[in-house]
């Protein structure tokens, strides 16, 4: 091929099959390839209907014991609400420019997170299924009252559990996740079923009986 | 969008995420994309290109004992060598139409499976930095001989090991991998890195400090 250059769509393949690890920013180069992904509304809404699919058909297929410890793992950020909003604003253009903490914060405890609506439509159905939700967020537990009020405006509700980060941040996000998901087996729920938009949500330990990759090319959680 | 129907976009990013799996052939409708995708020689070419750069810059950024006991696990079908040139064949369709298990055999047995370059250049740039190469295939013991000719045909040589598997085939892909990977963990080896083209070479027990998904559009090892 002519020039040798950042191919976006290797990019982004590498972004979502793990290969690329810890980077910081989406690179210059696919700030119109990712915006035009992710706000195109078209295929990354496809690719998220189809992650929903695959996970619905999954959960219909489950043998259930029905005693209520049957739970399923769900992200928030990117996963059941969309940053969507803030990424696309001209000061962070879909991750090619370094976060500003503070900024972000104010965005997140203002608790306007649009919902994903295939990712809601998992929700529903598996509270149909009588699959317990188990929503673990990163975000701190000072975070909670907007955290519910922004999940219950977006349709999310009847969760077993929600999740935050407590005061002890120096676990990674692997770590923090994993001790998280621990705690449920040990009081003797079952992990059917895992959905998050990073990897990070989906290895560690007990990463639950099948994991479902929500796509995300805006940014890695290390 | 106007007509809904199996977008392939996002069928392959489900693949290459496992959010899809125990699939048994590509979806008919897909079969020109994945044919456009893989013999296009630029996409499939380019993806491979950029798992090799991403393997090859962990392995460079690694610090190592440099006592021999560090090993990268490599899988052979689609990762170091080719089925492409079967995968082409107008009775294989790119995996629309379901393998002869004869033909394939026999196709496996001629040895003619062509090298994946990147994938080559990822094995040379990890046996110059002093890790040893550990070869794990899932073709039966009786391949040996064919397998060792086709790998060094293609540039493949100097490995620590070449797995094959022995009489038990009830194991699963996983299970199966996993077992020969501990096998090394217990003889003392340190897994810094495990390359394959399907998830089941990558997920399980003790699967490497680093994975890389090398892409494979054609077909589901389960």
């Amino acid at each position: 091929y002519p020039v040798p250059q950042l191919d976006c769509l290797s990019w982004r393949l590498a972004v979502e099959t793990n290969n690329l690890q810890n980077w910081k920013l989406v690179p210059k180069e696919c700030e119109n390839y990712v915006g035009h992904y992710m706000l195109g509304k078209l295929q990354y809404r496809r690719d998220c209907e189809y992650v929903a699919k695959q996970a619905i058909e999954y959960a219909k297929g489950l043998k259930l014991n029905r005693d209520g410890k049957d739970v399923w793992v769900f992200d928030v950020d990117d996963t059941t609400l969309s940053n969507l909003p803030y990424y696309a604003r001209s000061d962070v253009r879909f991750g090619t420019i370094a976060l500003n903490d503070t900024k972000f914060i104010e965005w997140l405890a203002e608790g306007k997170l649009p919902v994903i609506p295939s990712i809601l439509g998992v929700y529903k159905t598996l509270l149909s299924l009588g699959i317990k939700p188990v929503i673990i967020t990163g975000a701190p537990e000072n975070f909670r009252q907007s955290r519910i009020a922004n999940l219950k405006k977006a349709g999310y509700s009847n969760w077993l559990k929600l999740v935050l980060r407590g005061g002890n941040n120096s676990k990674s996000a692997v770590e923090y996740k994993s001790s998280k998901r621990m705690e449920l087996v040990k009081a003797g729920y079952r992990i059917v079923g895992n959905i998050g938009d990073q990897w990070t949500d989906l290895i560690g330990e007990i990463v639950g009986a099948r994991t479902f990759k929500v796509p995300n090319p805006m940014y890695y959680v290390g």
